[in-house]
């Protein structure tokens, strides 16, 4: 999926709120895969202290990765997105709502990590559409 | 160049210092890419408040591109990859140069974020060959 | 309109993503009558440096009226509450490109802040809405 | 008490230091009833992870605090309200205090939270009546 | 020279509000010849853009040296040294306003660092008679 | 002591990227004296929650040191320094590694905030070589 996501494409993608016109939902992704490997590593290490750590920047990751969808959702996308894709609104709220208190920031739990990643590659997938039209 | 930068790998890359583990040269280069978008733009708008905006923003970009790249070389390169690329602290040191006030930062001119362009596309090079090592 | 906002509640609300369930829409609207201000201030000082300061003090709290509207749109409103107010989801995206490039941040016209006011107060009266119900 | 500070006033207020001229004591009072609630549902909840989650985002909302109730003092009240109220500096010294390392961030005691937010409101009064001045 | 600043019996001292118990007014004086510079240089240089980002980062530092007298005023002050020193309120709320918007914020006056540099050493000698207490 | 440290022949200096041109290992050793007593204090403190907070302000205080020595490497430092001190790339690297995950981030051993202030002693000395030469 994440091939497919970068593969074709040739150029990254940022944003700024000038705005640059430079977007790109890697940088979700890339917050995102760093919250699974933290989940895991804090899974296989015992020691208490590094739990903690894992926990607090876990929630900055989660952070970001809300962050970066918002980016997406208020700054990239345009009304006839919307229209074109009814369900990119609970797409996108779902996604954020999963990098939150009920998702990946409250748990410790992988699979909430998953069901983020998968979300954004869902979100990811239309993006690039949009992009090509 | 990029192409070959996000070709052949899958998995985005991310930095946390708990370390995650994840790392990826495409954060400092997205924000690289952004801020030659912002100088295009600049250099198309002749709104004295627009140009304001751009260097402010502008400034916030390249502060992301030496905090990224700063990552890389402290947390992710390790004395072994510093012996085999004698080149490296250097490269690093050129490109967060490239970022800040004598380079991108301090000049509204297209070369210089073609230069970071390129420098950071130099040190990605090396990053994957030394994750296929 | 605010006097309705904030007359019939004695406690006023914040968000952290504990969640510590405390909301308010009152926090988005603060920054919002902030831009406004600067705006007016802009307006009446011929001073370069002033409308510098300005430009850049408002972008700063442009992404803080986006920051506070997208943390209750994620974070306050559930599923129920979509379907209950089918508009919610529009409003919100239209609340934040209004605080955005192609509003507020982007102008100094006094008019973009009365827009981004008067949808602010949209999403507070649905919002006190679901609080009572 | 609270809504005495905000039923007659129709006007929120924030504070940035163009200055635009808006303030208002509830954005210190949000974030303290943001921490009394963040320290009851530590109370409630056994797990030890969503226990770090609490005392980390405390610690954030408690900075918060600290910096809205500086920003009053330093930018809002001017050298003839210490002349009128004598107690104004040692009020804002003992509330942000209250917020500290030997107040709310310190301890996980709800009385810490109360006694902060009542040292707001005696600041509140004063700043209102300032305001009718 | 240094050697004579580092060696033991010259710590240096910063904050943090664990607390840390290590406070030092230089922290503050150092944003501020940071800004005294800023002042001089923008004067020296005729370029628009330079004199823009002198601006947005003479803000930035303005805005650490009041965060940094604030944390004096709060932390590292106890009711004792009021008693002993009446002026220090008087003292840090004219440091941090000439720090502000009617200080080195809202001027690119020399004079306004020299007054905000002054301010900060009679604070300094305070600190430094409290610590030899 | 202060008045030793704070005469006009030993300017404490800072950095800003306009650049201003101030610069001081201080800031860094600072928050490295910081971590020091946090980890001392942590070690004399049986409550968990403070060790929570012991923790997460530690991690805060040692992004400060890396940032501190970054720029320092990448603004103040300029070729002819690197080839006069060929060590010193290996020393900034090896600095911050010991403020990171692998050094003070990552551990409660007062040993590792002593062997990065002994690094950054080691940088200093080197800096101030450089400004009288």
């Amino acid at each position: 999926m994440l091939s497919r996501l970068l593969t074709p494409k040739t150029v990254v993608h940022a944003h700024c709120d000038l705005p640059c016109g430079v977007y790109d939902p890697a940088q979700a992704r890339i917050e995102a895969e760093s919250i699974k490997m933290i989940i895991q590593k804090a899974g296989e290490n015992s020691d208490p202290d590094f739990r903690t750590r894992a926990i607090l920047i876990k929630e900055q990751r989660a952070e970001l990765v809300k962050h970066h969808l918002w980016v997406l959702w208020t700054d990239y996308f345009k009304p006839p997105h919307f229209e074109k894709y009814p369900q990119l609104h609970t797409l996108f709220n779902e996604a954020t709502k999963l990098a939150g208190a009920t998702g990946t920031k409250g748990t410790m739990d992988a699979k909430a990590a998953d069901d983020l990643l998968a979300k954004i590659d869902e979100i990811a997938e239309i993006f690039w559409e949009t992009k090509k039209a």
